[in-house]
């Protein structure tokens, strides 16, 4: 995941948009101005078309139903929801899973209103209805506004036009500049040591060792069992490496040559392995760029099996692929 | 204006707030839980009463109106509020008063809706209907998320439980202690001077010079006027400074003995000199504070004739005031 999608109302990473004055250089992913024009609702047994504003109506329904633990849309539980500090009743939540919240609502929700309410928190959480905090889902709603506008306002909208590498390529150029970067590239890590007295020592897999006073780890939590660490990571550390992510998103673009589903938005669900995908661009021969998302449900992995990855786009709806590009 | 309120929405205010780890000294400004717990709609025949829900939804009518320039309440008219650079569009109604904008949809505004839409606008702008520009109130309605609740939310929901001044005096501290701060208060300046060469020359009225490489004027527009720069300033900041601020804002707190306004929100409009107000907080031994905002409508400096002020907060409904503190 790339951090494709950015908004004004995400404090940390628009203040930084706003210092390399990059605020002019959004674009929206959707555009509903042509074409299909339509919300594609494919389940198991059949697929159904809806307006954009029948899919905002129904999705809201059906979140709202899901967040409403407070008779406030959660407004009332998760006060203050950009604190670290959880409150008891989110602590609670933070106990229950997706699974067990929708137990709870099951006689409440429509078919349609449940696949939709599936489909987008597992578009959100990348795991299974069993191992995403309910909490979790309610921590974003929250600070995107309690609202299903702000959900998309934050999640999905809005996007660089030179993509996201425009906007970490500023990043890089800066620390460059400074004259106080080396860097290197293609250099997997297999050990570090962190000794009293001796500085941080850094030896990757080529057997080349990197020594500084100081070090940052943004090591992805599945990879710090490849490393050995001494001292070892602390026991909490360890824990949480040997579980692993329960996200497992999936993120694959497709080029399809039909010009009519750039306004297409769709969800497939339950037996797809990519569960939300819509037309998000356009290249300048006129192609459309189609993005989805699968996760830990229907795990695949989208590059072992490129006809596989082209059945689960072709499960919205029928498309020409001309070519297929995963993110994982 | 003090910048009392803030939100996570907020990506400049709220980045400083992270940074000096301040998330969780937040305190909502409404109190629905007892007492009166109603919108009071004072206007100059009657006084109304409905419940907040009520409220809402008055607001929510009379403000989608107003913005629904494009059918879709300002999103397609102002696509990214957070630029500098204005579209047709955009340029057309910031060229566009309030006034213009109401007179295009008189027909469409029951009068309590009308009431509610230009007591709110008015809050905001804190200068006339004629001097507001229709662009400014859809630019603040689209940074908020184009909803009024992102409007409440990014507004005058969320404050610091130490006040404003518990949050300026982390720069301050931090400022100083870089030991790179000097600084002086209470020294109005008369001149500035920024002659080639010979650096920037600060003089103050009570015949101090200060000497700096570089300055940064934060000063006021309608300051401007009172000091003598040499070299002048820019045509165009000089008629800016003629025309001075139409945002003539007035700010009053009162302290009350009531407990149950704690709950109490309210427009009084068009005859008052504060036009909205709210049960903002309460005092260690349970008075009420009462904030109430008002504008170049009506205007008047609340210091001046301190019954005038008590009568303005009584407009909105009798209270037993104890205390009033004026900030403009």
């Amino acid at each position: 995941m790339g951090g494709t999608w950015v908004y004004w109302g995400q404090a940390i990473v628009w203040r930084e948009i706003a210092r390399y004055g990059m605020q002019d250089e959004l674009e929206i992913s959707y555009d509903f101005s042509r074409g299909i024009n339509k919300f594609l609702l494919a389940s198991t047994d059949k697929t159904q078309s809806f307006t954009h504003e029948e899919e905002d109506a129904l999705i809201t329904s059906a979140i709202s139903k899901f967040v409403n633990v407070d008779g406030e849309h959660g407004r009332k539980a998760i006060p203050f929801p950009h604190s670290t500090k959880l409150n008891e009743l989110e602590e609670k939540y933070d106990c229950m899973s997706v699974a067990d919240r929708l137990k709870e609502i099951e006689h409440d929700l429509t078919p349609n209103e449940r696949l939709c309410v599936e489909g987008w928190v597992l578009l959100c959480s990348g795991a299974t209805l069993e191992t995403t905090s309910f909490y979790e889902f309610l921590h974003w709603w929250a600070l995107s506004g309690y609202s299903y506008e702000g959900c998309i306002n934050h999640l999905v909208r809005y996007k660089f036009r030179g993509g996201q590498s425009s906007f970490a390529i500023r990043f890089f150029n800066e620390a460059l500049a400074s004259g106080n970067l080396t860097y290197v590239f293609n250099e997997p890590i297999c050990a570090i040591s962190d000794e009293a007295g001796s500085g941080v020592h850094v030896t990757t897999e080529s057997g080349k060792t990197f020594v500084a006073a100081k070090m940052i780890s943004c090591m992805p939590l599945n990879v710090l069992n490849d490393i050995t660490f001494s001292p070892p990571l602390p026991e909490g550390k360890q824990q949480a490496a040997k579980i692993g992510h329960v996200n497992q998103t999936v993120k694959v673009h497709a080029e399809i040559s039909d010009r009519d589903l750039r306004s297409f938005t769709g969800i497939s669900y339950p037996h797809n392995g990519l569960i939300f995908g819509f037309g998000d661009g356009e290249t300048p021969v006129g192609n459309t760029h189609v993005v989805a998302f699968g996760g830990k449900h229907n795990h695949f992995h989208p590059e072992d099996d490129i006809n596989h990855t082209m059945e689960c786009f072709k499960r919205f709806v029928p498309m020409d692929i001309k070519r297929v590009v995963s993110i994982e």
